[in-house]
């Protein structure tokens, strides 16, 4: 793919062009999740699922952070990572990701264990640490950009939550909050720097395909929740098996 | 895990348990395909996105042939190489799996382009090419062990799918008769290699944990095939939609 290099406000409406087009937002299963039509143990399975996702972000920032070139990029990094890792005091996103398993009544060991986890989330979290370890640094800060799309799914995601499952409270959903400002800064960063560096029309192109790539990850994910939980409900031998969960398991109606 | 190193009987005994419990003979994609319950758009999805893992096959044997120390191993891992990228008069695998999507309808500037292939399939097929490439030369090895399942499994496709349906014909299924000669040889060596190479208990479990993530990473590519184009037949943003699909297609009765 080739051409003239795209105006900023241009490549800008492009990459929300492909959030428009392919954000796990617009994923059936997001859809149940938000709306509050699945039971505990679906919602057990996502968040067991989303730690492994949760947890491979830092490794996946630190393994950008050892590639960038300054001292501002570096910075900028480490403030992501401390975002995700916490710094002592305030407890970062992944130990927030815990509060979420152990709130929706998952054992700590088992989660951190992996053991449960759907092999196809594995492949698809890996793809991305991959990517990131592989492609130029302009690809791999590009991937970031879904955060373009995440504030939206997270105000809707926390409020109907909260509204629709009897077992879900503001604490155990305390991850989302610092991800609303987060989020929009990380994002800033990210979009300039695209924006600067990408300078001819190939480089825009392999920024719009990193972020293609990313929320086909994010899509991976979601699919195979959706096949292992909800429809048909066939768990690949070895993944979590919720309670009481019967195979084939459908939807459950709306409460 | 650890424990006193299991004679040779005991660690093929429990190899093959694995493949009772995990190999993709035992998916429903599978059972529907040999039986004939797929129609004809289904087949091409499934021909489509194996492509990959075929066409991938002989770039893993060409990083493992890389980290291979001996004469023997390398002259023993060019031979797989042979059987897959052909010698230029007979053709190898990827060749004829191509004759496959051909005799199914597919262009096959479109098949090896990737652009319909599901983002799972890539994941999936991704792992397995850092697996080899990242693990010791016993875990990869130990990972080719599921052509200890496959002579079975190929037979009855081939026998199935020529029964089944009016679209395939034995020119289209050649790939797989060579395979029922090459697997066998492929398996012998293999298991030699590892019954000699793990010489504590710890290596034979991680043997068994190489097999188990073959067989995990093979149903995930079936997982994902029935998720798009079964039930509840969704294909991701950008896969192949077949000719006539309709979203959510469910399987076609028996003929």
């Amino acid at each position: 793919m080739s051409g003239p290099l795209l105006p900023r406000e241009e490549l800008e409406a492009r990459l929300r062009a492909i959030g428009a087009e392919r954000y796990h937002s617009l994923h059936p299963f997001h859809r149940l999740l938000h709306d509050g039509r699945l039971n505990k143990g679906q919602v057990q399975a996502w968040a067991l699922n989303r730690y492994y996702y949760q947890a491979s972000i830092p490794a996946k920032d630190a393994s950008l952070l050892a590639r960038l070139p300054t001292t501002a990029l570096r910075r900028e990094w480490r403030r992501r990572l401390e975002d995700h890792d916490g710094d002592g005091s305030k407890p970062g996103g992944v130990e927030r990701w815990l509060r979420l398993t152990g709130g929706l009544g998952l054992d700590e060991g088992y989660v951190t264990s992996l053991q449960g986890l759907l092999p196809a989330t594995r492949f698809a979290v890996d793809a991305y640490v991959h990517f990131v370890r592989e492609r130029t640094v302009l690809e791999a800060v590009a991937s970031s950009l879904t955060e373009m799309f995440s504030p939206a799914i997270i105000s809707e995601r926390v409020s109907g939550m909260l509204r629709a499952y009897d077992f879900v409270d503001e604490a155990t959903l305390a991850y989302f909050t610092p991800r609303l400002t987060q989020a929009p800064q990380d994002v800033a960063f990210a979009l300039d720097y695209v924006a600067e560096e990408a300078r001819t029309r190939e480089q825009q192109e392999a920024v719009m395909a990193a972020l293609r790539f990313k929320c086909d990850l994010l899509w991976a994910q979601l699919d195979a929740l959706h096949h292992a939980y909800v429809a048909p409900g066939l768990p690949p031998p070895g993944a979590f098996v919720p309670e009481a969960f019967a195979p084939g398991a459908r939807v459950a109606e709306p409460a």
